[in-house]
């Protein structure tokens, strides 16, 4: 007998939201973003260049898949401004006709969510991960980039700063982050996305995959967004960010590393105008931001899907030799930089409509 | 004119929730548990024994204040079991007269709350910090230690791994971890723990702090807790872990490390019984458990007061020298240990009710 | 200088809700349905068959719009049934091109939004009443018609009970429910249903309006539906009648009638077998459903847009008359029954979700 | 087998918002305010005066039981102000010992929740209805209390307008309110309230009680309070009635009596300066205030427990003859009017906290 299946979570934010809906195999994807308010100048140009950044086939270093991702938004925009009532919109699955998926229709692929949507559900929709289908996130995009544009002049960008072993050794003060576009990779530093790219390169043909890090940084934040408590602005960051797929660390300001720092070092001293010699905190403190830049580093694990031979099981428990089929990325980092700036934008939006709450 | 004030986000957790009240210089602090479900035996030596292990004075390298700490729970418990309805509890404040804060009262000390909190709300309360004491998190310790009850067979586990430079190199399968509570730095290695404590001693003597990592084992995890898009279980439980005072990073599984694998190396082959070999996924695929160990490290800043005198400003942008008083903690990372286990356990517990909607 | 605006409270329901966006002009309403369990048989004539109930153009006692409400829905359902992921529908606007709204643009209509559009928004959608416009429901009658087909045995039904000074003077006992849609404005007793026709067309003729009150019954709800506090299962089913478009009361039960009662009189007395002999308190007891039929009224005000000549002001204060053009409903109760069945199988469905948390 | 009970559903509002703890026969029932803005000076002899006005023993005509219901305030207002943290507070139980009930513990009094408990949870607090308990309501009156204090200028009052039979045949505007707390029935008509009074002693002396009606008269509210589509005002509203023990309808404005009426007859023609010569709208539109007077009924029916002898079942279904000890209401009308105006107060805080959100 069939569980009972109810797939929750699917709303994100509280006075700005994001709520999404579909699969990588029905007619559309789609959502609605409840709480933006009236009165922003909505280009759809911008959208849809967030769009193309997140979408597949744009380079040699990402999975060659053609989808075009046009959104089709039917309310809440007039005249080109928002008009503070709901956006619906949707965006087409152009090929929804079922591939042959009987290879793995009854594998569980390792470090996917095969398994456990058995032993959750009953069942798992094979053709293409149902909900966990990174197609998803292309809804999150839209969302972002809605809240990117009634965001103005907080301006959110984020790179590729690490791929496996290639690390870009600079802090993002001494970077151009307008260059982050100028090469396939999303690494503002043309010779270390060099090194990325050709490290992709070489990892696609050994039919492997490879994880990295992606750094956001936030800039022109007011102070005061966030809450002192349980909801920390960072803390509703790090959530964000960890929804994304593959994603299995968070961490701002000095992050990790500040567990090796003594307090009198860290400590970032105030200058005479407020703001601090060193930004150890990140732009946030107690929770709450201070108007210094907000930055933070995202860890991506390798895509779990290779092209490379694996031992496995089947539903049965019976052992079983997988091999990919199909065209993916070897690495998913270039294609997942407008997905953390997305998220990025839709908390920050939330937090900045919650402070809006503090004035009478 | 002074701003209008809400702290808002007093609440935690959906169909198990806490929601906490209370200052550190107010009569009690206290918070509502509801949705705890009915029948679980509560052992209130338990929650005090929790509320011991972070309270402060209880070893030589916490702050020396004095605070009992005693619970009194008002409802929800009949005959030493829950009822099903809310649990409401508080904390009485020993000693709340106010000292003579004087000396901070328009100072903005470095990488504390203050000068956000002068933005945000326009005045703070200089006598402890208001909502964002550490005091609060003492109500949490309550919110876990019945979550804790709750769950029953799951264990949630918490140790010190890191201090400044000294690092636990060893996987948690090798430690004992019900040797954790032998030494009062709470590092289940007794060679490592005694490193560690003779640095915090060191670090006290200088008048600094110092930060740490605590690492955190969630054992006989049900498969299936986690929903698949926002709501993943280490999203939330993220979220729960960035919410404490002084964490800068959350990672779980292969966390960090895994953006410099390769997939072929980095999947968890499944044997035949379903589990896998190894287990990089941290016990959550997708988003939901897979029946796994999970896994997951939180990193802490050193505390913000040291008792060196730092320069810094006052609220009228000018430049003063500050020195802490008092008895505050050289490391904080020896009393986070049970905060971190209740958030965890809070965190499950929600989930275990969720997955109950998929049942007829 | 245009206030901002933000149309908030899109969202109804908990665990099983039904998000809505757009408006009357704009290229497409839609909605998202979160929680529906999977495996539910959905058949789509059922759901076209609701929409059919509630479009305009369906007699001659309504207005005389054409328009075909046909939902096309994207996600969610596969093979006829429900996945269990969110379903996201849209139903398009057949003709938005705006007609002539000059009249009315600058002019407050008596007893319409228009007002207080201005005054909280700064402005208004004057083209056909944006959010507020009762085009609106039609996405609700579609997540009731879904709510409807999940709930199986659970069967809701409504109809007109009083039109005017014309009123259905029997118990809902008596009645044929099923003889409900035999007639055009959908009251279940032939004669009765004669006046009522005849006399809203007397007062389309006179270019007037009238009110009226639906009953809804909700037949074999099992006991235990309902939290005793806040969220009663009766409240929340008023919360729901409340938010319908020209509503202006809600009872259950005995209503409003039990204001005169004694209580040995109203009490309902238990037969052996835990039905009782008379059902006063409509189904529900402290909250809580008790197995016995659920039954209430909703009254509905007279549509306040009339075909007479009216005096009202513009935006200047200026004194104007009005005269309605266009083809409006003389009396809603006939298409607002669906509706009113539509939000009560949003509520039951919720309450059936939160009511299996309360099993292991 | 026991049941698993979670009894959810003891949070009310979103902003600013309400959640209760506590039975009749634990330590203490008790609540937390999140939300109420800082800089509002609490008078506690106000609160004092609310819970006076719903005690029972007040006067002839309710339960002779003593409760001092003294409420302790723990956190959130410091130096007579409010400091927008939560404000948790309690109220003692003074007698908790429990009685002897075993007359009843078996038994299912008639329209009580004694059966639904059964069905629902697998046992009852027959101690004294857990948290069915009307005691709970007490809890409610606090956060009115505060709420109404939040509000300043906005004034809610309400009055006992029916009890039986007897009926205040005068409109609110005819009344003077301020005279309501001059006789204990809560009437401001000294003719009706003697004639209301004389019934209620009546109705006690033969063991008997009786049902009522309170009205509700908002003055002075802004303008722009509401949303336009699941969250109108008057749905809220209504909402919160319907949760208050013993309600059984709700109506605003015209309420039941608009479905007799014609369209031309009943809207509201505005005045030059914007407000209306009549007020059928109840000072809502569309669900969204318009700065008229909000009023609204409130329909209780009789209380479910009499002196009398009643023929009943118990669990195994076999008939039993109750009859009630102790000391009850007659009729909870008198005490129920700070319970209807400070559910009022709590809707309206939040709704004005809703509507800063439109504010830059």
């Amino acid at each position: 007998m069939h569980k009972i299946v109810i797939v929750a979570g699917n709303k994100f934010g509280n006075l700005f939201s994001l709520t999404t809906f579909g699969e990588s195999h029905g007619l559309a994807i789609g959502g609605i973003i409840d709480g933006c308010p009236s009165g922003v100048k909505i280009d759809q140009k911008l959208i849809q260049l967030d769009l193309d950044r997140r979408k597949p086939g744009q380079s040699k270093i990402v999975s060659q898949r053609k989808e075009t991702d046009t959104v089709e938004i039917f309310s809440g925009i007039f005249d080109g401004r928002t008009t503070g009532t709901p956006i619906g919109f949707i965006i087409k699955n152009k090929d929804q006709k079922s591939k042959d998926y009987s290879h793995i229709k009854d594998s569980y692929r390792p470090s996917h969510a095969d398994f456990v949507y058995d032993e959750k559900y009953g069942f798992r929709d094979y053709r293409g991960g149902g909900r966990s289908s990174a197609r998803e996130t292309a809804i999150r995009v839209v969302g972002g980039s809605i809240a990117k544009q009634f965001l103005g002049d907080i301006k959110i960008q984020a790179y590729v700063s690490r791929v496996g072993d290639i690390k870009l050794d600079k802090h993002y003060s001494d970077l151009d982050l307008q260059t982050t576009e100028n090469n396939i990779v999303r690494c503002p530093d043309s010779s270390t996305a060099e090194k990325m790219e050709n490290l992709i390169k070489k990892i696609r043909k050994e039919g492997d995959t490879v994880g990295g890090i992606i750094t956001c940084i936030i800039k022109n934040v007011p102070s005061g967004l966030g809450e002192p408590v349980f909801d920390k602005l960072h803390a509703q960051l790090g959530k964000a960010m960890l929804s994304i797929n593959a994603v299995k660390g968070f961490e701002y300001g000095s992050g990790f590393e500040s567990s090796k720092f003594k307090g009198s070092k860290h400590n970032d001293i105030f200058k005479k105008d407020g703001t601090t010699s060193t930004n150890y905190s990140g732009g946030i403190q107690g929770g709450i931001s201070n108007g210094m830049d907000i930055y933070f580093n995202v860890a991506f694990k390798p895509v779990a899907t290779v092209m490379k031979k694996q031992k496995s099981i089947n539903k049965d428990g019976d052992e079983i030799v997988l091999e990919a089929k199909g065209r993916h990325d070897p690495c998913v980092l270039p294609r997942a930089v407008p997905i953390v700036e997305s998220m990025a934008a839709i908390v920050i939006a939330d937090y900045v409509l919650i402070k809006r709450a503090n004035k009478k």
